[in-house]
C-alpha cells in the first residue's frame, strides 16, 4: 500500500466507506452494471474530492453519515462525467488503464454513464438537502455546457479568459461543491461558508493548471497519452497561451494560426518542444500556485485546526505534485 | 390547430407554461443548447406526463407553480431519456422527424442528454421536496438498468414477465412518478397517493402495450418505422409472445427461435405478416384495456370532479388511440 500524506490518513477510512456506498449503489441491477462500476472505482484516482468533502465536514462537526453519503454523490458524478468523457474523446487510456468505452460498446458506455448520474442524484437527494441538490444539478449543468462550449466554438483562441471558464467548468466547479457543499451540510454561517467555497473554487483552478502544465512536462508512459495531447487536438491551454503571448513572430507559432490552429506534421512537434522547452512551464506553474495560495489564503481566515492543517497540505500538495 | 380533447383543454394553458419552462432552462447556455431544446421541444409528442401531472395536481389543490416545475422536470426527463434512445438504437427518426442523433455528432447528442438529465434534476430539486428528488433519481435509475438489462440478457426469450419488467422500466415508471409526484407535491393522505401511483402505473403499462401492437400494425409512414421493427431487432412484444404461445409448432416459429430470433429474410416478413393477421393483436388489446380499467378503477376511488373525469377520459384515450 503506498503511504499516505497526513490529508489522506485523517480520512482514510472514511473514503473506504465512500468508496463502499459507492459500490452499493449498482446493487439490485444488472450484473454488469455491478461490474462496471467495481471496475471504475477500483481504477480510480486519489479520491481528492470526497476527500475535501470529509476535511472540511469533519473540521465543522457534520453528521458523518450525510457527509459519507454526500462523498460518495460527488466522487460518482465525478465518475459518470469521465465515462461520458471517455467516449466523447474517443479516448481508450485514462491513467494508462483501458477505459470503459475500449472495453465495453459506446451505446453500454452512456447508458453506464447515465446511471451513475441518477445515482449520484439519488445520493444527493439522500442528504436531505434541497440546497445540495441544486448545487448538484447546477454543477452538472456547468460541467456539460463547458463541454459543448468547447466543443463547438472556435478553438483557435488563446484567451485566457476563456481559458478560466473552460477549467472551471471542467474541473474548480465540482471541487468548489466539494467543499461549498459540505458547508451547506454542517450548517455553518455565510462567511465560513464563503471561505470554504473559495479554498475549492481555487484549488480547482490550480489543480486543473497543473493537469495542464503535466499535458506538455510528462512522458507518454506515465499519463497514457501522447506529449502535448491537448494541443495535438487543438486544445490550447495555459502554458501554450503563455508561450504565444511572447512568441508571436515565431514562425512556428504562425503557421500553427495561420493553419486554424489545425496541428501539421511539420509544426506541432516543433511547437511542443519548443514549449516544453520555454518558461510558459515555469510560469504556469507559478500562476497554480498563486491560486493554491488563494485557496490556503480563504481558510486561514477560519480557525486553526488540525483538518485546516491538512487541507493547507493538500493545497500544498496539488501544486508540488512531480512536474 | 389540433382539436383538443377535455383532458388536454382543461390544463392546454398549464402546458404552455410548462414548455416555457422548459425552454428557459438553456438560457445563458450555448446557443446550440437552445437550438436543440427548441428542436426537441417543438417535435415532441402529446405531453400525456405532465398531462398527468397537472390534472392530479389540480385534482389535490397543489401549488400551481410547483406542479409546473414538477411538469417540466419530468417532460424534460422523458426527453433526455428519448435524446440517448436514439444514440443507442442509431435510430435516424422519431415521429417521422429526424431525431438529434442525425443532426448533431454521436458526442454533441451525449452532451445534450447529459445537460437534460441536469435541468430535469435541477427542476425537481426546485419543487423543494426531498421525496419528489428520490423519486426522481429512482425512476432514472430505473429506466436506465432496464435498457441495460435490455442490452445485455438474452433476447430470444418470450416470457410475460420479462416483458412487464421490461415496459415497466421504459414507461410505467415514469407514468408513475408522473402521477405519484403529483400526489407528494400536494400532501395527500396515504391512500389517495397509492391511489394516483397506481394510475400512472396501470395505464403505463397499458401505454406501452398499446405502442408495441402499433408496432405491428401501422404503416411505416405512419411512425417512420418498418412494420415490426422490435421484432426485426429481436425484441419480442406482447403480441409476439402471444402468438408464439399459440403457434409454437408452426414451422417459421420454429425457424425463427432455432435462429436464436436473429431474423432471417425468409421467416422474418411471414412471420410479421402471420402475427399481423392473428387474434395476438386483439388480445393484446384486450389486455391493454384491462390495464387501462385498472388504472380507472383506482381513482374511482377518489372523489369525483372535473380533474377525475379528464383522467378517465384520458384513460379510455390510451387504449382507443388508431390502431
Amino acid at each position: 500500500m503506498e503511504n499516505k500524506l497526513f490529508f489522506q490518513s485523517l480520512v482514510a477510512s472514511d473514503l473506504i466507506t465512500v468508496e463502499n456506498r459507492m459500490r452499493e449503489q449498482a446493487k439490485d441491477h444488472h450484473e454488469d452494471l455491478s461490474a462496471a462500476l467495481d471496475h471504475l472505482i477500483d481504477s480510480g484516482g486519489k479520491r481528492i474530492r470526497p476527500n475535501i468533502t470529509l476535511l472540511f465536514g469533519k473540521m465543522l462537526n457534520g453528521d458523518l453519515n450525510s457527509l459519507i453519503t454526500l462523498s460518495a454523490a460527488i466522487e460518482l458524478l465525478h465518475t459518470a462525467t469521465l465515462v461520458h468523457d471517455d467516449l466523447i474523446d474517443g479516448s481508450l487510456l485514462r491513467r494508462g488503464i483501458p477505459t470503459l468505452n475500449s472495453k465495453w460498446s459506446p451505446a453500454a458506455t452512456v447508458l453506464t454513464g447515465d446511471f451513475l448520474f441518477a445515482k449520484a442524484a439519488f445520493l444527493a437527494a439522500e442528504t436531505d438537502s434541497v440546497p445540495v441538490m441544486k448545487l448538484f444539478s447546477n454543477t452538472l449543468s456547468t460541467i456539460v455546457n463547458g463541454e459543448i462550449v468547447q466543443m463547438f466554438s472556435s478553438r483557435c483562441n488563446p484567451d485566457r479568459n476563456e481559458y478560466y471558464q473552460r477549467i472551471y467548468s471542467k474541473t474548480a466547479s465540482l471541487f468548489e461543491t466539494s467543499s461549498l457543499a459540505a458547508a451547506i451540510i454542517s450548517n455553518c454561517d455565510e462567511i465560513t461558508k464563503e471561505n470554504i467555497r473559495q479554498y475549492g473554487y481555487e484549488l480547482g483552478l490550480a489543480f486543473q493548471i497543473i493537469d495542464d502544465i503535466f499535458d506538455f512536462t510528462s512522458e507518454q508512459d506515465q499519463i497514457g497519452k501522447p506529449v502535448g495531447g491537448d494541443l495535438r487536438q487543438g486544445l490550447i491551454t495555459l502554458p501554450a497561451i503563455l508561450y504565444f503571448e511572447e512568441n508571436s513572430n515565431d514562425p512556428i507559432v504562425k503557421d500553427y494560426f495561420e493553419n486554424n490552429c489545425i496541428p501539421t506534421k511539420s509544426n506541432i512537434n516543433p511547437l511542443i518542444n519548443n514549449i516544453r522547452k520555454s518558461n510558459a512551464i515555469m510560469r504556469s506553474l507559478e500562476i497554480a500556485k498563486q491560486h493554491s495560495e488563494k485557496s490556503i489564503s480563504a481558510i486561514l481566515r477560519l480557525p486553526d485546526s488540525i483538518y485546516r492543517q491538512a487541507l493547507i497540505q493538500m493545497a500544498h500538495f496539488v501544486t508540488e505534485r512531480e512536474i
